[in-house]
Order: structure tokens, then C-alpha cells, then sequence
């Protein structure tokens, strides 16, 4: 069995750089460090972090002092001013491309055009994001999320959840050019992610299986999964190599790994060995 | 057989407007007066304007004095600069919308935005809006326009022909979308080409024959024809009466009328009253 393991697996730049961010401020830092949520979509990092002392916690009510970190998805500037007016120190792990799409919402708000953010509604990222809106903007998460709010539109702007996919909102895009007269959109898909996406396609094509290594609740892992099998791959999503059966293995030639952004590559190379002990 | 005039037929507001200010410009001025090119896509009106006195060149080194008439289609501007340093004067008709297309072109090109125009790069309206842009934009008529050209784009600006089709450039648009960061598009097709579009549409599909009005150079007349026979009506398009023939009628129960923008109400009432003849 030849085992490929993808060239992208592994952290993203923006979750190495939150990761490192927050390793050293609680290795400096003697007060309390909180979350909001957990770290990033990974069990084994954040079960790291929470061994070195970072304390998870769910709304910004449950902090009174000490410092919060801003994870790689961002935060919503209006948590962030509470936190401040508390007096609680800012620690920003957010990852600059993420920074970038609020930046963009922000502009484009201010400028005046109605804002369409294209993306989850219910990822933190996009959470984030409207936030620079004064929570204006629309988030689309497909076509049938275009109803009335396109209606009258003169200037529409337009930035995108980094982790999604350009090809699933063509005709969301489309049909928002048609009903305004200036639209005006900032293409800020991650190429990390879309780099990922592309050589899983590769992979999926050459492999009779493919294993995608993350979190369960990654948004950009479980779209590595869906990637494969649209292009009639089968395709296992695993968060830990314990997950691995020996039987899935039966009579597959070619096995191809791939990990999520925030995937340590650690996990990814326990999984290859692994893999090779059902040789 | 039934004869249906479409409620779009006739001059549409900017060759009305143009044609108003040149009837008046010849009534007041005793001086040559020119234009380059024909006043409108329409012969019988020119023919008119020739009477009244009008001069049609080709080209702006033909003119030494008087004045020169800008058409509803516009003027590049370095034409415009060479007719003031001679000391012509400058009679401006261009279509309001027309110069709404020349004023975003060159605001788009000034920010630094890579400007495509997505039209006839042949058709004088499009010639004249790459003047506004140094003559530094890309004219795309189709998909196969797109290949170095976009490339490495950072910021794409995008204005189009007043009387193109949105539809046609669906792929083109996406195109440029994938290929950029920012992407920035007005969309400058005029309301009455859409309309009379939509109206032939409505028509062609009641109808057993349309007979399309207007000249045989005019972009936006020649499109109605298409527009017609895509959803399968047979469509015949005349310049003038003269040119129906009692055979096209046989055994025709509905016949629809409709004119494009620069074809005067007269004579598509002239048709009516052909048609109604060969009862």
C-alpha cells in the first residue's frame, strides 16, 4: 500500500502564528488568560493549551479581570470593548487574513454600500466580521438566503468567510451584480485554504482512500471531506489516529492523507504510522 | 391578423435628447456645422440632418472651423482636445448615460483599478469610453477575450456597453471574479435596452412573426433580432416600409412590431400602416 501524505498538511500560517502568540503569552503571563471558545478546532491543541493554564470560557460575563486572547477567527470589536472597559488585557491571535476581511466589511460599510458577507453565520469568523458592521450586513450562506434584502440595493459590497469556496456562491454573486447598479467585492478566500482544497482533489483522484485528519467542528476539515467524495473518492475524517480500522484498509492500493488548517502535524504523522502498522 | 406595436418602439431618451440638440444647433448656427460619423444608426434620419445642413466626416482632421456635434455615442476625449485647439466649437450630445459609462471608466482607471469594458470593441460608445481610460483598457466581447489579459490583476474595474446583455457576460464577470482581489463592476446597461429587450421577448412569444425596426448598423436593433429568434419566433428586420413583403405575412395571425433606440416613431407607424395593406 503506497501511503501520500498532502504537502499542505499541518497548520495553517494563521494558526501557527495564533498558536505561538498564545504559547508564549501563557508561558509569560502569571495572571489568568482566558478564551472565548475553544483555541482552534482541535481537541489535542486546545487540551495543550488548557494544561499550560488557558481558561475556556464561554461570554466575556464570565471574565473579570486578567487577560483575553483573541483566537485566529477573530473577536466582535463590541466583546472586545467590554473587555476593555473591564480593564482586561487584549492578547490578538487574530490571523491577518481574517483581519483583512474585517478591514474590507468595515471599508465598505463605512462607504456606504449594503454589505453581504458570504459565508456561516454561525462561525465565529463571520460573527466577528459582522460585528464591523454594527452588525448590519447580510450573511449569505446560499442562494436562497437572497430574498428581499437584495431589493433596491444602489452599492452592494461583498467579502468572503476565508475558508469557503468561490465556485458555491457564483450564482449568489451573479445575482447580486443584476440587482444593483455599482457592486463591489474583495475575494478573501485564504489560499492556504484553497491550495488544501485543490491538492485533495489531486489526491482524491490518484487514491482509493483518503483520510482527512482535524476537528470535527473544523469548517475547513470537513470541506476537505465533501471535496474528495464530490469527485467519487472515499474519504474518513478522523480527529485522532486511535479513530484508524484496520479493515477500511482492505484491498486499497493508494491511501492519501490530508489535515485541516488548524491540524498539528504531529497528528498527521502519528496517523501515517499508524496506517503503516496495517500494512 | 392581429398587429401589435410594442410600448418601447421609438427614439429611445438619449437619441430623442441628441437629436434635439442638433435640430436646435442647426437652426441657430449660421457656421459649418459637422459631426464624424453618422448622427444615429437610423439613414432616414440622417438623410434629414444632411438636409438641414449637416456635415458627415470621417475624420476630425477634415474640420478646420465651426463646430463639431458629439453624438449620443460620445467622443474620445483626445478627439475632443484636438477640435478645441483648433478652435471648433463643441456641440455635446452624448447620451447622459453614455457619460455616466466615461465618468466610471475613468474614475475606476484613476484609482488603479485594471479596466475591462465588457462590449463591442468596434462600436463608437466603446471607443470613446477607452479614451477616458488613456486608452488603457481591456474591451471584452467574449470569454475567449480573457487570457494574459487578466493575469496577476490585483484590482479589476468593470464598465459596460449601455446596451449589452448582462447574461452574455455571466462567465466573463465569474472569469475576472476568480482571477483578482478586488473586483469592482457598475453596471452601466441602460434601463431602456433592457426593457425593450424584455419587451421583444414578451412579444416574440405571442407572436408568429416580429418585424424588427431600426438600421441595419445599429447594434442595439440587430440584438432585438437575436433576442427574438433565441426563443424561436421568426424575426425580419427592416430599415424601412418599403422593404415588407406581402409573402411574410401568409398565414401569420400575430404580428408584433418593435423599433430600436434610434428608430423614430414615424417610422414604425409607416410600418403599422404597410402591414395593414397586405390584410
Amino acid at each position: 500500500m503506497e501511503i501520500i501524505v498532502g504537502k499542505n498538511a499541518g497548520f495553517c500560517f494563521g494558526v501557527e502564528r495564533a498558536v505561538e502568540i498564545i504559547r508564549k503569552a501563557l508561558k509569560k503571563i502569571n495572571d489568568d488568560v482566558y478564551s472565548l471558545g475553544p483555541i482552534i478546532h482541535n481537541p489535542q491543541t486546545n487540551e495543550m493549551f488548557e494544561e499550560m493554564g488557558l481558561k475556556m470560557v464561554d461570554s466575556i460575563d464570565e471574565i473579570e479581570k486578567g487577560s483575553l486572547v483573541i483566537r485566529s477567527h477573530g473577536l466582535e470589536p463590541e466583546i472586545i470593548k467590554t473587555a476593555e472597559s473591564k480593564g482586561i488585557r487584549i492578547i490578538d491571535a487574530t490571523c491577518p487574513l481574517v483581519k483583512k476581511v474585517q478591514d474590507y466589511a468595515e471599508l465598505l460599510y463605512k462607504e456606504g454600500y449594503k454589505l453581504f458577507i458570504l459565508g456561516d453565520p454561525l462561525h465565529p469568523e463571520i460573527r466577528a466580521v459582522a460585528g464591523f458592521t454594527d452588525n448590519s450586513a447580510n450573511v449569505i450562506e446560499n442562494e436562497n438566503d437572497l430574498k428581499d434584502n437584495i431589493r433596491g440595493c444602489r452599492k452592494v459590497g461583498v467579502v468572503i468567510q476565508t475558508t469557503q469556496i468561490l465556485d458555491n456562491y457564483k450564482n449568489v454573486i451573479y445575482k447580486l451584480i443584476k440587482n444593483c447598479d455599482e457592486f463591489r467585492i474583495y475575494n478573501t478566500i485564504c489560499d492556504a485554504t484553497h491550495e488544501r482544497q485543490e491538492e485533495t482533489v489531486e489526491l482524491a483522484r490518484k487514491s482509493d482512500l483518503i483520510i482527512i485528519v482535524g476537528g470535527k467542528n473544523s469548517a475547513n476539515t470537513t470541506r476537505l471531506k465533501k471535496v474528495a467524495e464530490s469527485i467519487g473518492c472515499v474519504a474518513c475524517h478522523i480527529e485522532s489516529p486511535d479513530e484508524l480500522e484496520k479493515n477500511w484498509f482492505h484491498s486499497v492500493k493508494v491511501v492519501s492523507i490530508v489535515g485541516g488548517a488548524s491540524t498539528p502535524e504531529w497528528i498527521v504523522n502519528d496517523t501515517v504510522l499508524r496506517i503503516k502498522e496495517f500494512k
